[in-house]
């Protein structure tokens, strides 16, 4: 395995694979990588020649408040699972190199950043919108690969490669959990033992909010309330926001007519998580094979 | 020479060609093609294996106050022009294609877009950075060719392709004028006979500014009086902004201590035109020389 730190010496790998007809795969990181990330790293590996791992902890998308400067960098550890995985290439540039001095240009992907995450965290989408175009102009993948634990993140990737016409294939992999439920995370190794063991708690709502609409629950807001109540169990978890949503354009629904995503976001002392599970409501389909069958008359 | 209309058709045809090796040049523009592209074109055409030329009125770049509906558009002649210049291939997409419904993505380069032109017209660069990233996704050159009549188009473009890692040389080629020296343009055909008499003072009221500062007028302000005086013999000419700027950051100079750019936009009747000049300050080169001068003590 391969460690490239200069942004140019990384496209000219790349530029040489393509000549010789490579699909290279990326899988965009920042470092701390856990099952998650292998499972993305596994997908990458079957689907493409070659396969880059991108680790780089992108300043521009914490804000001043949050926690940059503590996010963890076991970067020996991170460099042995790409070993391990069959990585061809750990790309870890440093942040001078990502944003020399006079940088200034910005993406951002307005209608689908706007809530949610986006609303926690006002400027974490353009940062993640800014640093992931310029990962596909260094690295030029074909495809690359994405969390659904980040389900908003891979709404804002799909629309920016859609609409910048960046010839790449998104791929989103399941959320891998620990065995309680617990989606993983890099940052969950900050819970303390007591807001490690009460966390799955947040898993166990979403699933009962998805549960209920799949029981025929079709008020968004008596799902959400049912979601409160599961976690209001546990005064510790304090809930950011938790919602039924179009799973393309993130807008909250009110009647759950159609397929939708539940999404979430919680704290546990200075920790925040997130998680989101897709249900799908009987509804919907009734009223969708109910549709279909007008269509055929 | 080929049409292509098709996005997702001319990467394809970009792709292939890249598989041989063949490295791409690309000129965009709005069409209503003149001198000014065509010496873009015979820069392209003597630089790269293969040209294309795109031709799209991109509306996201004017203001629904501005001149997008009559914004001229002989597309018979510019394809005439670009078959006698040996492009291969002009792209001219439409506006369906480039923007369908949902697109919401924004380049912005908030500094060098702030003023003079951005302050003008305020959505104007967001429009240009954001078409340009398009149009390099979709055609993927390794050159492209802008001309110098836009100077603070071309060093927004020279920063989004520096930011967001594009490999791609971005040439910028000399301002092409009709024989009074008037800028080409392809709003010029909107002047009337009269305002198209009094036009090419415009580029007099530069030329008499670069000539001032090349004489030793070192403050900005007075240069600027000099210029306005040229341009207030003709009253049916209103100035925009006239400005003496630093060359990369377009921030205005006070003090004239080195090379700089004056830039200018105008109006006569309903035409807007801008245009710009180099000019190299006695002052700043005694400066710079002795500055080497004390280097190499």
């Amino acid at each position: 395995m391969k460690t490239i730190r200069s942004p140019s010496a990384m496209t000219t790998w790349s530029d040489q694979l393509h000549r010789e007809g490579v699909v290279i795969g990326l899988v965009p990181t920042m470092g701390a990588l856990h099952d998650g990330h292998r499972a993305l790293i596994r997908t990458g590996r079957r689907q493409c020649d070659a396969l880059v791992v991108s680790i780089f902890v992108n300043p521009t998308q914490f804000a001043p408040t949050e926690d940059l400067a503590s996010y963890p960098r076991p970067i020996e550890q991170d460099r042995e699972l790409c070993r391990t995985e069959g990585v061809d290439v750990c790309f870890e540039p440093a942040a001078g190199a990502m944003y020399p001095k006079g940088f200034q240009t910005l993406v951002t992907v307005p209608a689908i950043a706007r809530r949610w995450e986006g609303q926690s965290r006002p400027h974490h989408f353009a940062g993640v919108a800014t640093v992931v175009t310029k990962l596909f102009n260094v690295v030029r993948p074909g495809l690359a690969f994405f969390g659904q634990k980040d389900y908003q993140q891979c709404g804002v990737v799909r629309q920016l490669v859609k609409d910048l016409n960046f010839p790449i294939r998104i791929v989103v992999c399941p959320t891998v959990r620990e065995q309680d439920g617990l989606a993983m995370s890099s940052r969950n190794v900050f819970l303390s033992t007591e807001d490690r063991r009460i966390a799955p708690i947040f898993f166990h709502a979403l699933q009962a909010g998805r549960q209920a609409i799949e029981n025929g629950l079709s008020e968004a807001a008596s799902v959400e309330a049912l979601m409160r109540k599961v976690i209001g169990g546990e005064p510790a978890i304090r809930i950011d926001y938790l919602a039924v949503c179009d799973p393309t354009t993130l807008e909250p629904l009110i009647n759950i007519d159609r397929p939708a995503v539940i999404l979430g976001a919680v704290r546990l002392g200075s920790v925040r998580l997130i998680d989101n599970v897709h249900a799908r409501s009987t509804h919907g389909s009734r009223q969708h094979r109910q549709g279909l069958a007008a269509r055929e008359d």
